[in-house]
């Protein structure tokens, strides 16, 4: 049911040409209220998209009534053309709801410096809205991979209401501040003040601990739209859990899915001093191709972890670090412990896990192995 | 000739059992004067093997008179046995030299994690120690490499003096403010303090712009020693340039050699506002796993590259900027230009040029492709 589970919420999805494929590369998720709250993150990346150019004026005020998503081109780098589109797009999108266009947000995915054929665009635009429906959110999720094999959707449920989602996502996946695209809706009352502190306090420890190849995209946005239709104000306590537990499964999904992956990694670093500091640990392991290429190969090398760790300004002693990978202490006080060949990789889940013994901070970055068929779909992506 | 051109100079190269394959795995380089002056860098990675840790001791004071290296063990995480090992091979060689033990610098490269036996070291130094001379330089080049595919050497000459050297390295190939092993010889006259500051000065523009797969090793560490057997003191600008020329030289070398790479790639930036900023961009481009892997498909992909700009905090304005590959302007501020098409990458030399527009400073920073083979040696190396 994806982003038409809450009530409030029409979606579709249409194939406009954008994919030579023919599958489907537009969707469209418009909120029919009561309310009209929202909050969005956007990438950190300082080269952004025309879209999120876009839409991150259109967010300021609080109220989003529609978002419109496409892919098969990110109009990334496309020069004032490619903003001329993204204006274009969200104008068609406002006739068809009855609102202003600075009321819709506009995401799109696909390759950087492609521009998008307007009229191809539009005509998807005017599509997906004729097709809205209540039971339109798979549609919409489908419309907005690229090289996903999988859709992406979460439905949680709360006391009378419930957070719908959608995502998409499988490479350029390193997000900071923000992410891939992903539209959640919620039937729920939340002001958009209470939206926001929520939307944050749930991404910062999901879709930012989500660091698969290191490169941090330009199109990456996340909405939140609340329609309060089920006439219910639940605590901003209880509304964050379920957000944070809405935009984790996403996460875990695009963490499946990620390009030519074989194994999911759960970087675990405890004993920090600050939470700060066992992110920026558990990222350089993330980030280490040394050690995803040894995990690809199934070989516990728990020295390459410890290379990655002593290239961060993370508080810890070099003579007194532990090491465990699936849970078996292979490194204790900086010297081997356990046979590593007691450590068995062949499972697609694997943890590290890391004790800097500074403090009682921790935290879990997830990140993928590096494969054969990762730099090959990554070395014939646009061509 | 490597480190033995240069006059005052022995070196030698031995099988001591540390590799499996029975190859050369202990080097011995003597200088014998008449001075014995030394400067050294060393990997900035807090993770510092026990070579580094003792090195970084012996080196305080100027005066080196030999260096010892091993290649089949990293002698990194071995704890307080492995300091020991690394003790006690300074003070054999120191037997056999005729000095103290800190006065001998110990290099060790390969597996981290993995115990060196100490019998096989100490027999392997007294080998090498017996078999120096005066032409034994190539074999000691020979005797530190791991997954080297060749030896590398080079001699620069000066008026009167001249410059020897030898590298090791092929992974694990990051370096800042050092690395790999490296060791380099002259016999021109020069002072302990001079040597530190021509060091520095060659190291900064050659090895620390080198990103051959963004990990940071445990072990680099670079060592210069003069003999003054010439009797020649060149000026410090002479003597700068041809330290420069020879660590640019071995930086190539290693460049052409790395691991599984079909592509050597420089990455330009210009207009830049700065030095640090050029190779901040130039960095993160180099360290970008979609861009390498769009270079081994021969896909002039730039959109990764901006894409990689963008995570940066140099000075750009991120609606301006210009990017070339081999010379073709793909992008002009920041929107297509020259049709990619046009970008031939089927070289093994790539040029990428970014145009920050901001400044009037530059910098190169050389990196290779992320290819199957990459992923292939990386994912089998410790089994």
């Amino acid at each position: 049911m994806s982003t038409t589970a809450p009530h409030g919420f029409r979606a579709a999805g249409v194939a406009a040409g954008l994919k030579s494929t023919g599958a489907l590369d537009v969707a469209v998720v418009v909120n029919d209220g009561p309310r009209f709250d929202s909050a969005s993150v956007f990438t950190a990346n300082r080269c952004k998209a025309n879209p999120v150019l876009w839409s991150q004026e259109v967010v300021k005020d609080g109220t989003v009534r529609a978002v419109f998503l496409n892919s098969g081109g990110a109009n990334c780098y496309t020069g004032p053309e490619g903003f001329q589109t993204t204006h274009a797009v969200a104008e068609a999108v406002a006739g068809h709801v009855g609102c202003g266009a600075v009321d819709v947000v506009v995401c799109s995915t696909g390759l950087i410096g492609l521009t998008n054929p307007r009229d191809q665009v539009l005509a998807g635009a005017t599509a997906a809205c004729e097709a809205l429906a209540t039971d339109g959110g798979q549609q919409a999720a489908e419309a907005i991979m690229t090289t996903d094999s999988l859709s992406k959707t979460v439905v949680v449920e709360g006391a009378g209401w419930s957070i719908g989602g959608m995502a998409k996502g499988a490479g350029m996946l390193a997000p900071q501040l923000a992410t891939m695209l992903v539209v959640l809706t919620t039937d729920a009352v939340v002001p958009a003040a209470d939206l926001d502190a929520a939307l944050r306090a749930a991404t910062r420890v999901s879709f930012d601990r989500l660091d698969s190849d290191g490169c941090m995209s330009t199109n990456d946005t996340v909405t939140v739209l609340a329609s309060g239709a089920s006439g219910i104000t639940p605590s901003l306590d209880d509304f964050t859990a379920a957000l944070t537990q809405a935009c984790t499964d996403l996460a875990m999904q695009l963490l499946r899915d990620a390009e030519g992956a074989e194994h999911d990694i759960a970087v675990t670093v405890l004993g920090a001093a600050s939470e700060d500091d066992a992110v920026e640990v558990g990222r350089s392991i993330a980030r280490s191709n040394l050690f995803k290429a040894a995990v690809f190969g199934r070989d516990p090398n728990w020295g390459r972890v410890l290379a990655s760790v002593g290239t961060t300004a993370a508080a810890f002693d070099p003579a007194d670090l532990d090491v465990a990978m699936n849970g078996v202490w292979v490194c204790r006080g900086s010297a081997p412990s356990a046979d590593p060949a007691g450590v068995d990789l062949t499972g697609r889940e694997v943890t590290v896990t890391v004790d800097l013994k500074s403090g009682a901070e921790r935290a879990t970055v997830w990140t993928n192995d590096l494969t054969h068929a990762y730099v090959h779909e990554n070395s014939a992506y646009s061509s």
